[in-house]
Order: C-alpha cells, then sequence, then structure tokens
C-alpha cells in the first residue's frame, strides 16, 4: 500500500479489503542465513496472499522479539511493549483509515513475540469490535509438514527454512551451517539459551533445496489464503 | 547489515565502524508522492552515507510519528512513546553487539517525530557513555536551500522534496498536487491541522525536477558524510 | 512456604529448593464447574510435587488472564501486564529471599495467560542469572493424553477437566454443561470469541470420572517431577 | 464466589449484593507468626462478613505490599503498583459481572499498601460513578482497641494480632518473639527500617490470648458490618 | 536556593546540608482562602525551618493530587502518579548534586497525595541508600492541636488552616465561608466526595484568627526542626 | 488565578478567558545568573500577557527537563515524562474547570524539554478537541534578535538572557561568566555536552544590559500578545 498515493489509497480501500502487516525479524539464523531472512519470508508470503485476495500489504516491521537468539551476532531484537506497541498502533491507525479486516504475518515464530503481536489484536479488537484481524506465524503452517517433507526435530534456520529461503531469495542462503543437535527445552527459562543449539540453528540445512523450499510454500499459501477468507 | 549472516556480520563489525538506522514514515503526501517517499529518502541517504564511510545500515523502520498530517488518508502514524521505544530498543541492541557509533537519519522530520528519536538515543548514550550517536532528519540539511535552490516557504510533499524523490526513485511521483498556500502556524497546537494546508502539500510539486533533485542530494550527502566523521 | 514463620522459612529455604508459585484463574468453566477449578487444580499438583521433591509452595495467584472466556458471568480476568507484575514481582522477591529454583505452574492454560508468567520468568532471569525456571500448565502435560485418555477435541471445562477435578475435589463438579460442538478459530481474534462455544466448555463433561481424574493426574505428576529435576 | 459455578453466580449476582474482596500479604511477622497471618485474617473477617450480610467473598490476594518488613526471610512483598493494578483489575471485572458494591478489606495495613488499595478503587469508581466501595483494613478497627484491651504502643505481630490469629487459627502461632522496643519512626524513609524493630514485632506476643483475639474480632466484625450498610 | 547561582550552591552545599522541598497544591479551600492557600504554607514553613537549621529550600511544586475537593471551581489536580514522579525526579536529581538529606514538607495532606510523595521518597532511597529523607504534611502536626486549640472537627479550610494563612499572608484570607456540618466517611471511595461538605470547608472559619495561627505556627515550626534534627 | 478562592475564580472564568501556564527551570546559567532566571521569565512575561489580555496566571512550574546543563551543579532536571505529565495533568485539570483556551510559556527552550511540553498538548487538544492551546519558549520570539540586538552567536546564558533578567530581577544577576567560545554540537547526542561550553554560558554577559533586556521584553510581548490573540 505504500507505494500508492493518499489520493490513490483512499480510492482503493472497501471496507471489506484485507491489509496484511508483514512481521520480520533481524535476526541470527547460523552462518549460512542472512539476518533478514524471517523478513523476506513474511513480505514474500504477504505479497502472494494479497495478490490472491485483492488485498494489500502495508510496509513490513523488520525487527522482532528473539528470546533464544538474543545472545548471538546480529540479532536486534526489540522488546514485547515495543513489538506490542507498534503492532498496536499501526492496527489503530489503520482502523482510522477505514480498514476493517487485518492479517498480521509474521516470518518470525518464536511464542513471546508472537503473544506481542496477538495481545496487540486483542486490544485492538476490544476497542473497536468491528475490527476482524487474524494473528500467526507462516511456520505454524509450515511446520505442518515436519514428519512428512522435513525431519520432526527440523526447526530454526534448518531445512524447511533454509529450502523456503532459497525459493524465494536465493542470495540470501551462504554455504551451510553444521548440524545441530538440540533444542532449548520446551519449559525451562535460561540466561543462556543459546547453549542448546551452539551451531545457531535446530537441524540440517544442508539437505535443503529451492524445490522443497517451493513446495512448502505453496502449501502455506494455500492455507493463508483459506485463513484470509474466514477474517 | 541484514544482507549478512551472523557470522559475516560478527566479523566485519569494528568498534569504529558506524551503523545508520534509517528511519521513514507512511504519510500522507499529496496526491503525487507515494506514501514510503519519507522511508524511500531515508534509505537512500543511509546507503549512500554508508558506502561513503565504510559503515552498516540496519534495516529501516517504515513507520514515524506523523502530527501535521494525521488525519489524512494513507498516513498510518505510530506514537511518540512507540517511535521512542523502537528506536531505543535498537540502539540497546546495537551496543550490545558492539556498535559503538551510530547515526539515527530520518527522511521524516515532524518535530516530534525527531524529539521521540533524539529522546531514544540520549537514553542509551545515558545508559551507556562510551556510544556515540548524532540523531537527525537529512531535511535538517535540505532546508538550507531554502531560499537559494527553492522558494523559502517551499515544505511537505513540495518542490524540494518531489525533486529529491523524482531524482531517486522516479515511479513514486504520479503527476502533481495543487500549490498550497498555508502551513499550520508555529506554535498553535490544534485537533484539525490539515485545514491549514487543505492539498495536504506544502509548495509547489509542479516545479520539481529530477535535476534539482540530484543537486539536492548531493549537498545532503556532503554535509552528512562531514557529519559521520565528528561521530 | 506460608504456613512457616520468617524463622522456619530462613531456616528451612536452601539454595537448591525448589519453590513452586501456583497460579490459578476466577474463570467461568461450565455450568457444572466452580469458578476456581483452575486455582484448585493448581494448589494441589503444586503440593503433590512439592511433597515429592522436598521443595516448598508459594501461595497461590487465584486470578489469571482469560481471553476466551471473558465475557461470561464469574469470569474475573486481570490483564496481561498485572499477571506480568505480580508473577515478576513475586520472583524477584523470591530470589531476594535466596530461593535460586522456581517452577511456576500454572492451572490455566490460555496462551496469553501463559505468555505473561514466562515474560515475567525470562525478565526476572535477565536480571539474575543464577535464577533458574520453568514455565508451565499442567495441562501442556495432561493435553499429552488427548486423543487415548479423552478424545482429541476435547477442551476447557470438557472431560479431562472435569475428571481431573472430580478426582481431587469432587464437590466443585455439580451435573453436567451440555457438550460444545466447537472451539475458538486458531488464528482469529474476535470481540466476541464465546460464540464458539456457547456452552461454555469444550468437550463433554458427562463422560468424566474421578477414576480418569486420578490417571491423568498420575501421569501428570510424573511429568512434573521429572521436568522438577531439570530445574 | 469462586466456589459457585458461573450458572450459579449469574443467578445469586443481584445488583445490591455486597462482594468483599479480602486481601493479605505473605509478610514476615516475627518468630512466632506465620507468614500467612494476614491472609488468615482477612480470609476470616471477609467470610464474617459475607455471611452476616449476605455478600459474597471474592478469591483472596495473598500478596501485597510489605515496605517496613521487607528485608526479612519470608517477606514477598509485590510492588505499589502491582497491589493497585491488580486491584484495579478485580474491580472493573467485578463490575463488568454486574456487581456495584465492593468492600476491599486488607488484613495488611502498611499505609503504601492501602494507598495502593484505595487508589485501585478511586480509579475504578472514576470510571464507573455507579461503583460503591469501601477500601480498608480490619486494623483501622482493631486498634481502636490500643489502650483498652492491649497496650498503646502493641503492633505488628504483637499483642492484638497473636490474639486475633490464636483465636481463628490457632495452629498458625508458634511459641512467642521476644517483644521489641520500637518501631519505625512516623515520617522518616530509611533504607534499613528493620533496625528499629529488630524482632521483626512491635508489641508483646507472649501476653496474647484466644480470648483476646475473640474479642477483638467480634468488635472488629461489629464495625464491619456497620460500614457494609454504608456502602 | 534557586536564588543562588550553580557557583554558589555548590560552594553552599555539604553532605549535612538539609534540603526542604515544599509541595503545595491548587486547591479549592471555600469562598474565603485563596486556592494556593496550601503552597503559602509550605513555602513559609520551608524558609523558617530552613533559617533555623542553617538548610535550603527548593522551589516549591505548586499543584498537588486532590482528591476530595477534585469536583469544585478552581482545583486543578495532577495525578498520583504524576506527583511520585515530580518529587522522585527531584530527589533523584538532588542526589545527584550531592544532597543527602531531604524534607519534604507538604502543605496538602490528602492521603493519597502523601503517599505519592512518600512512595516517590522510598524508592528515591531504595536507590541510594545513603539518601535520608523525611515526608509529611506540617498539618500532621498542626492537627496535634485539635481538640484544644481547635475543635476536634475541624479540618480542610477550617479555624485551624484559616488562622495559618492569617498569621503568614492575610491577604489570602476574604471573609468567611459557612461551617460546614460533615466530612468525608472514612473508608468510602465516592464519585461526588463534596457532597459531604457541601461548602467545600470543613470546620469554622469565623473563628479563626492570626493569634491562633501564630501560636499553631510555632508548635509546628517547633516539631519540624525537631524532625530535622532526626533525619 | 490561585490567589483567587475557588468562588471568585468561577466568577472570573469565562469561556473565552486564556490561562497561561509559566513553565520555568531549575538550571545552572553560569556564576552570574540564579537557578531560577528561566522561572522569573516565564512568570514575568506570563503576568504582562494576562494584564494584556485580560487572563489569567497559572501557578508556575518551576522545574523542566534540562540536557545540555544537566551535569552542572544546581540544575535539578526531571525527566521528559514528568515535564509532559505534569503539562498534560494541568491541561486536563483546566479543561475540567472550563478553560478552554490555554498558552503554555515556558521560560526555558530546551528543545526536548519545549517537546515534552507541545506532546501534552496535543494529546489535551486529541482528547478535547475544544480546547486552543499554544506552546513556545519566549526565546523563541527574543532569538529573532540575534544578529541585530545581540550577537548571532548568543545563547544560554549569555548577553540576551543576562540583559532580560536584569530588566525584570536584577538581584538574580551577580557579576559576570567568561565568555564561552563553543555550544554543543547540533545533531550530536552526547555523554557530556558541557565539555563544549565549559563555562556553563554561551555569549557574553558581561555586555548585558537592563536597557537591552527591557527591549527585548517589550518585543517578546508584543509577539506573545499576537500569538495570544490567534489561540
Amino acid at each position: 500500500m505504500a507505494r500508492l498515493t493518499s489520493t490513490e489509497f483512499a480510492r482503493r480501500l472497501r471496507p471489506e479489503t484485507l491489509v496484511i502487516l508483514p512481521v520480520g525479524a533481524t535476526e541470527e539464523h547460523g552462518r549460512h542465513l542472512a539476518l533478514d531472512a524471517d523478513t523476506i519470508q513474511a513480505s514474500w508470503a504477504a505479497e502472494q496472499v494479497a495478490r490472491a485476495v485483492g488485498g494489500l500489504v502495508a510496509p513490513v516491521l523488520a525487527y522482532g522479539l528473539c528470546v533464544s537468539t538474543r545472545n548471538y551476532p546480529g540479532t536486534v531484537s526489540i522488546s514485547f511493549d515495543t513489538v506490542r506497541a507498534l503492532c498496536g498502533d499501526i492496527l489503530e491507525d489503520l482502523w482510522r483509515n477505514g480498514v476493517r479486516r487485518v492479517m498480521v504475518l509474521s516470518g518470525h515464530a518464536g511464542s513471546l513475540h508472537m503473544a506481542a503481536l496477538r495481545l496487540a489484536a486483542e486490544e485492538a479488537v476490544g476497542r473497536h469490535p468491528d475490527l476482524r484481524a487474524a494473528v500467526l506465524s507462516d511456520y505454524e503452517f509450515a511446520y505442518d509438514l515436519r514428519g512428512t517433507v522435513v525431519p520432526v526435530d527440523d526447526g530454526h534456520g534448518g531445512m524447511l527454512e533454509t529450502s523456503r529461503v532459497l525459493a524465494v531469495q536465493p542470495r540470501r542462503v551462504r554455504g551451510r551451517t553444521p548440524r545441530s543437535q538440540g533444542r532449548p527445552p520446551r519449559f525451562l527459562v535460561e540466561a543462556k539459551p543459546e547453549r542448546h543449539f551452539p551451531s545457531g540453528v535446530i537441524g540440517d540445512s544442508g539437505k535443503a533445496t529451492a524445490a522443497i523450499g517451493r513446495r512448502v510454500n505453496r502449501y502455506v499459501l494455500g492455507k493463508l489464503v483459506e485463513l484470509a477468507g474466514q477474517i
């Protein structure tokens, strides 16, 4: 939408127009994926969905809350309250503009990051009951394919994510990161979460291919378009 | 910097590396300039300065605080506290990464927007006295040319700004907006600031040319590079 | 721990002592379960785990953040920030007392409620890296049994939860609530989430028995004790 | 009220129903009184008043703001803002439920703790002028009896409080704490308030009896019921 | 202190110098006392104490939190958080200047107003254990004389306060306000507290004399000087 | 206005009455000007304007946000948020009183200080669109005279400011401060801004005269009265 002028935007927007807000992150993704991997994926998916459903894409947020990777070089994490305020302010002013249907689509899937976006949306809907919103990471769909397309224990910067970036922006992939064994345990809160995945990735990026990425992305887009129909 | 991987970033960063954080806005700019005009200019200038001084560019912030244009279609303004928190969090985590020299470079020049960025930087420097920072809008230099290159009363979305966008991203300029006569009075606080410039611009965009834009941009870059040397 | 005097507490506490903070809710649970169903379960599980591992139980928090049931009679929900502040303050002062291992154990499993507790714990560990913590709802273990002990689509106030309360405090169960068909859709944010489960429960409480509850509770306790060993 | 189901609560509540919110603390009370002494007293008094006037008791808050005892083992103090937010959120959601008359009854009588509760209630009444509320500690009545039933200089954990706990929950009293001489001076703010009453109590707990406690409690209940009639 | 220059202040201040921060209010005081009655009294008392003990007086705060008079014309009340932040910031920067002994002396005695000042001082002392502070209203001493010099039920804008203003700034007293019968009940929180004292004063200002005021002020100053010795 | 009683204020205030809120600072002004120089100037100007236009003057705020002088002795700076809250609360309660036209007139001209006042006024007007406000420092007019009446590089505590204080309150001027050469660079954020003007002033106070001050003040008052007509 930001490529439009004010006048064009006013003409283009209808009450039923879906606006998609892509949310990325500036986050360590091993030694083989660029820091903006999540931003690229969210932007790309948002553009595709908007094209499919006749929606508009708001400018991407390129920073998010990164908990488990926060101690790695290159991660630039913002706080829970900042993610929440940013998403909340944007929803508020989209509403002022007459937008009534929003999808907040995050490329980063960290649970507190997602909670901040969700909380902002709950609060916006609480203030404006005529606003309809969905908040999700496209990884919540992509991970449906763990166990079939990629191994069950694949995760951050692994085979699935590397494949998706290869399919969309291959220049953001450089070499591969040695496979990690672990992942941060499910319920523990720790000062140094990186000790559980010292290479900075979870899974085996060496098995990633653009073909797998395209297959995953097709699946994810199908789910996103379906969800868009429910908002 | 976000095109780098974590490992590349760690290798590339030195204590003396300047990181430039470009800040844009999603804001009405008349009927002829796209909503992301400020984002484009800030990103472009940041890239040029980084190239000139061997610095890095952090991912752009595409939303800012818009006071006088807040009631127009297409403006998506975020609050003072959100601008401040966003800038403050990023400075904090850049510092954690070892960054010690930062230029916050805004394409939007609204006074409260700039105050929010400045306040965030003051607070970051207060917490980390070894951090050196500058906060400015490139318009603070560009407006030096009012009275010579462009008329004295040129302003938001006018001849100067339109020329600059023409020089950098001509597809973001479409037609022209009728010339406005006024501007919001200097000290008054009003519920409807747009009544002082009903066309949404200040100045005469019809006289803009890419050549003028290039001349302005050359001047601004010279000043920015000079400032970079003082940080 | 609150039944101890100050002196007894000081004597009893060792650096390795686990303190369990049970978190409940005052929340609608259909027409057959009392509003304090979550509080009862969290308190009970906390006592059992403390007994098993030689830990202490802090006074229970009887209010939580209830999103999907917030519009029902009897739900008394507190905000995200209040849950976070409450949990954060308690962790802070437990730390001052010399406590270094904490389990925050919630009977209520709402995702934003859990995020508030988790965020508080992350912040506490950020301030005090020598603090070790786990944050979870015992339902994150109990739901492992969906698909075997109870149906896959069982949920809030359903067969599983009713069975657990029957096993622990049967007087809090009165009659049954008609079976609901739906549940709030996964990613949508809505002003009236209760329209997706108008009876206020998800699942068939009529099939609940104390025997099933005991079986679930045995399983959950085993998992909790195992987790306690990792903190 | 939390023993009721949602449906029972909706049936039971009338606009004129008084809801009593008991507020306790987890606080050092010398070497002879349990940490939950204030919670026990507030809960007990709330139940008695509810019975007398046909009211409902909301789940107790077991943590409060403890200033003068904050450095003792076993005190788990929460901040002013947390007490205020907790009380404010509960009043807000009680109001949503249709409750219009509330008594906030604290067993802990610290002046900043009481101010936090009072402030929350003022703010709630400011938002909802149809809400009627009273905020008090039952010690504000109990201390009427200083100079007659107990000595003038009796205070925290002393003869009066020990007697009241003996009357209600004798198992929470163990032995006695040596009599303290002093108390924190009236207007001074100090980093180590405990130096003014090193034994952690004010007064002579050795003279406490259950009979005195019953007499005090009778008096306090009489006053509370009278106050309930004015809300 | 504000009449000094920076250099003079630096020379004059010693670690043991007491700084007095007078706090007033802009508040209705019936039809006979000026809105700045509290400011005048606090300033006057602060000057007297400073003279007696060789202290310095910081610039007065002319606004406070007014709860029971908040609906009257002329009251300009600021919020609890603003009073707290203002007092806290000033204490913080006095500390930076090397001040280690402070008396916060309020002419307004409202309980939440005093709690805000007290809380700010507790927080400042928490941050800086070498700071010693007292927080009080001079009315906490003046009211010792109720029952002897003035009637027991005298209060806001009554005989005592009017006498004190007559003694110090007689031009701020104009005529008299009819005697009120009531006062806001002790524990109730109400949307319209003024209905309990419709004339805006509590007590009989018609009996006020400058002689009584001088007597009260002498007593209060004696107590303040004594307290100053304990800080 | 604070010299009036509640009744007099109610009678005196009309919807069209302008209320002026003077804002000062407690701030280092070299070795020759008192710490309250800004407070004195703001109070004086406010009184003059009120007299000229039949307005009322609210009690002065004697503390502000001082950034570049914050490390000097005698500066007592309050935070951005406190300035904003204080100004915002006062505007809110003036509005409750029926005031609809306000001039916030600051003697201190620091850019973040002014932004805090401006932001508070924007927020107040956002809540109450019938409120009209202006926010400015009288120095924004006084500095029009740089280059004619005083040198171009005159600034904080220099010839202009010293002259103005001489004209109004000559006892606040004592001797002179050696002339400084520099000033803090325009866009840099630094931990020690005072290193750019080590004498604490900018300009040559030795050339100040009361006659110049009167001339400046006449000019400033003319401008202020003109502005008052536009509010």
